[in-house]
């Protein structure tokens, strides 16, 4: 053999994760880690439901598996834990994972009530850890734009935003109506409230109306879950914004974002799953992006890549490269998305608009 | 520590890749294996300038670096190649690697004449190594949409069909000068004829009509570079397809692919960078593709992932799996794209139509 | 001379109409049926600024012309008037135009309160004759198309809709603060309700929630001049709109329409001027549409080629001809949408969702 | 009565147009004027079919009806003619017309070979009368945006262009047949030619290759009928052209322009009918445009009311108002694109490329 060189090349050490949830949402997580983020490794896998965890890990080549988080977060190899367990549980394992020193990424919402999201960010900050809330869509390329564009002032002052979540569904809504109540605000719109937030960034929001109801599935009403709401909210700055969101859209996945100001509009979304179209006798027809995990599936890396890349950068006391704008979403997005969902229900209880302070005071 | 499993997760062993040449592309092509490609590895660079070499296998953390292309096929470590060095050693490079046992990923032209490509492909036969030829545009998700449907009859028979090549070059005409006078054939076209046959699978490119110029830079139409052309193609089912090419797209980068038929249409092509859009008082505007890399990251990334998991489909003894329709370029498709951009050269010569067979036959 | 005929060709007799109002909208108004509309003429000129209605009398070929509407309804060779007076007189000219036998085309809205327009079509309905109001979107291409798949049942039960109004304006809102505080539901947004009213025919709306504030021209908010407003509706079938207006979109005159149901989504309105296109270094631009008499031109030609046919068809004897869908917007719809503007009014006054049937009821 | 002016309206007087030929075309040319040119009033119709001239006269309200287009020609009161016979009469009835005195729109061919057109724009220059061959799609809104953008210098030097015609047909081809073989090129093509040369001002086409066979129905290529084609252009300015038709195009009548430049690209062309859309559980559709005369309808009338507007401008002696850029396709324009049709006939023929001016020389 006559390489020049042959040896150890000296790549920076991978960040070691630990996939505590391995459901469906947990399970992707898990492998955009093994095999789209360079720089990281899935080093454990943690869900009660083991059979479930250890699935996961050998289809991603995982070396560890266990039932109980608990063994993650007492494993010294492990830099940092990704949270996809259900919501119930977020704010208890945030903390706990602060609070073993690891840096944490928490699928959205952060808790279920402010005072316990509260509790969890206040171990984060005693932790000194790194903490990221999962508002992926910050991280889609048509998203980027539009903030880039909203921070060079291409709207000038936000008026109008707009926010919407169409979800195709499962097509088994009554399976969904296992899932909690108030979904709908707690785990959907609050991207959307996020989304707001992040393209009217520097005001706060003020005061919600929301409307809810079961649309796709009316018999599920009376049992308290709902499938169609529209919300309307006031921002510090005057600005009012919209979002919205139904559980059953037959056509796919659709994500949009807009913002129309003084100056002009912005707008993200993809009506189309690719730039391909068909011409024929019907007219003309594309294809529509369908699951979630399509649609974002490379935000789902990026935002991945972003938390494995401040990680990496706190453990090598390197400062993570800022860039125009703000993305990574942290401890005072999730709060803030959390206390608009909380206002939402307590509006769609009374019928009518509630401030957001009154249910986010501390 | 309490974890359940904690054990070599069983992964199958991934391929082992070496990289034959470290320019631009060479470079990129390595990148997308040591990060993008799940289940490679970037194994070992040779390029003749080692500090090329050296410099991305560093950022890449591979291990082996050398100056002369044959300390990879030499190496049994290796189980294939990705030949990325200029075009006039691809032909060699490949009979080489075949007759050294390994499989070939070669960026396009094949090579830059019919009788060295034939003598390279047959070392490929001899061998029964795997080949692939570089034509990314098959990856594009656009591009395979349209191809989809394109397969499932959507267009009906296929009559007139379109593809553009529209680069925005370097800026640097006079730099794009020193490479070869009919690159806008053999290294650009090339792409447009093989995404053109591959639209128009089953039929046979019969004559082509060229015409070329150098209206970018009209100094160094004496030198013969040109950079503006346009072909007519008239295949063995009767459609007619254009194909053209421009080196200086101020506005980006812009491949497009259109086929009309008996049925209907299908368009493959990328207007714009995201699906984000503006409105101020100038208007509607938007961002447009730049870089190549950009637009087709992620095609790069797949045509290398279809090759190593042929490659791995080859170890391991198990059939890759097969889709609706044929995506791999291989050995033909390079041929008859390349006795094509032959078949060009001759035409602007001639200032007539020319016979594919004619500058094809063997 | 060695015609084989040579006579008065029988055309059916032209429809004569009287203006009454001839500002801005009102000469529009008769430029069109002077002009775009067969089978009418522009018969005469009323305008309290006789030198206006002389003005576009002349610029016709309209041979009458006075200050006094009620020289228009006094004058028998008239079938018909188009009402473009201030709004404030709209209700007590519908009267009075009905009393007098004449057919009535208004423009929007029919009056400023309930009560008003009560009367106002009470005698239209005592007179029998013909009334339609100026909600000119129904005839714009694309909405009649989206109307025309929502009759079809395409998107299915609607569940979300939404309309919206973005003005470019005048480019001088304390010019426009001169109009009545209320404009943006009594004029502008009354059109949005309409169209919402159109989209999700057969349900009626039951209450309304806005926001509204004056953020184009924060000074004049204390005189109650307000630029920007966001309304939230329920509707008796449970579907949720979002209906939204400003008065200064610097990049033109953005209307669009959206309903989303149970089987899918439909989508009016126009991003550019044309479909023409421009890619250059700054990306992808193109024109948008300015002037609501540019954007809605043919629009407002067709809604008065309705109004002029339906009186054609009412003098004749003939039934107008019934299409797929309902488009003609009458007496109800008038009525429906000025309920909406009203209770939106009570909305924002009280900072509470409002029943629509608390203000409309007679 | 009490109108304070009661008089006879002094618009200008109408131009008095005589339609010659009421086939289909001539039909809708007719009603064009009839309806939807302001101040034009066809006065006349002329067929050899005497019946479907005095069908198209009774649904217009036109007074005059004559089997021979001389009636018209002797007639003091008609200003100007519509020549919208079959093509091999146009250039006779040209010469005609001007040697009568009548100003001349004539559809498009202005004749079948350069010799007879040579001499009807002889006879048109001796007697001093407008010309204008009829070329709608220099009308069309999205054309006269590229247009006006391509003067504006927005594209750079044209390196690059492309315009399509394809045509759904009638669905009858065999019909078709019965027109003359090279319809492809006299009738359709001629207006890709036209708008080619309109984008690329100032150059001459120099040289054509064209291709074209009967794929629509094969059987017709014995009899000469081809119904597919494809041309390239090399114009004086060294810019390529290309220009494409198809005679069965099944999802509508798809028109478009394009130029590539030094700075940039414009494109003209509508993909769908209106800019409402549909999302299914299908995905995204929309419909396309159809017939000729709805896709251009307003193009239709435009360039009436262009010719109108020049006819009456000679006749009263006021220049007509020049735009930004040339519109109005006159003589000049008719020999040019005739010229580059004869060409592609002339290089069907041969198999090989043809000098413009060899076919072209008088």
């Amino acid at each position: 053999m006559a390489y020049i060189q042959q040896h150890s090349a000296e790549l920076p050490t991978p960040v070691r994760l630990g996939l505590i949830g391995s459901g469906w949402m947990g399970a992707f997580h898990g492998e955009s880690i093994a095999r789209r983020v360079p720089g990281a490794v899935l080093a454990a896998v943690a869900d009660p439901n083991v059979d479930s965890a250890a699935s996961v890990a050998a289809q991603l080549g995982t070396a560890k598996v266990t039932a109980d988080a608990a063994d993650i977060l007492a494993d010294p190899d492990i830099d940092a834990v990704i949270i996809a367990s259900p919501a119930r549980f977020h704010a208890s394992l945030i903390a706990q994972a602060a609070a073993a020193g690891k840096h944490v990424f928490c699928e959205k919402p952060g808790a279920q009530s402010l005072e316990e999201l509260d509790a969890a960010l206040a171990a984060v900050e005693t932790a000194g850890v790194h903490f990221q809330i999962g508002f992926n869509r910050r991280y889609a390329e048509d998203f980027q734009s539009a903030k880039k564009d909203l921070a060079a002032g291409i709207a000038g002052q936000p008026q109008l935003l707009r926010s919407l979540t169409r979800d195709p569904g499962t097509g088994s809504i009554p399976q969904a109506a296992r899932v909690p109540a108030w979904t709908i605000f707690l785990e959907t719109l609050i991207h959307d409230f996020d989304t707001l937030n992040w393209f009217n960034e520097g005001a706060e929001p003020v005061e919600v109306y929301a409307v809810a109801d079961a649309l796709v599935e009316p018999s599920l009403r009376e049992q308290g879950f709902l499938d169609t709401a529209v919300v309307t909210i006031r921002y510090s700055n005057g600005a009012v914004a919209v979002a919205e969101a139904n559980f059953s859209a037959l056509y796919g996945y659709d994500i949009r974002g807009e913002v129309f100001g003084s100056k002009g509009m912005v707008q993200a979304g993809r009506a189309t799953e690719t730039a391909a179209r068909r011409y024929t006798a019907e007219g003309l027809s594309a294809d529509t992006p369908r699951l979630n995990v399509e649609l974002f599936r490379q935000a789902y890396t990026d935002e991945l890549a972003d938390f494995a890349g401040a990680v990496r950068a706190r453990r090598d006391g390197v400062p993570p490269s800022s860039g125009d704008f703000t993305i990574t979403p942290g401890a005072a997005d999730a709060r803030r998305a959390l206390a608009m969902a909380l206002a939402c229900i307590e509006s769609v209880k009374r019928g009518a608009p509630v401030a957001v302070n009154e249910t986010a005071a501390v």
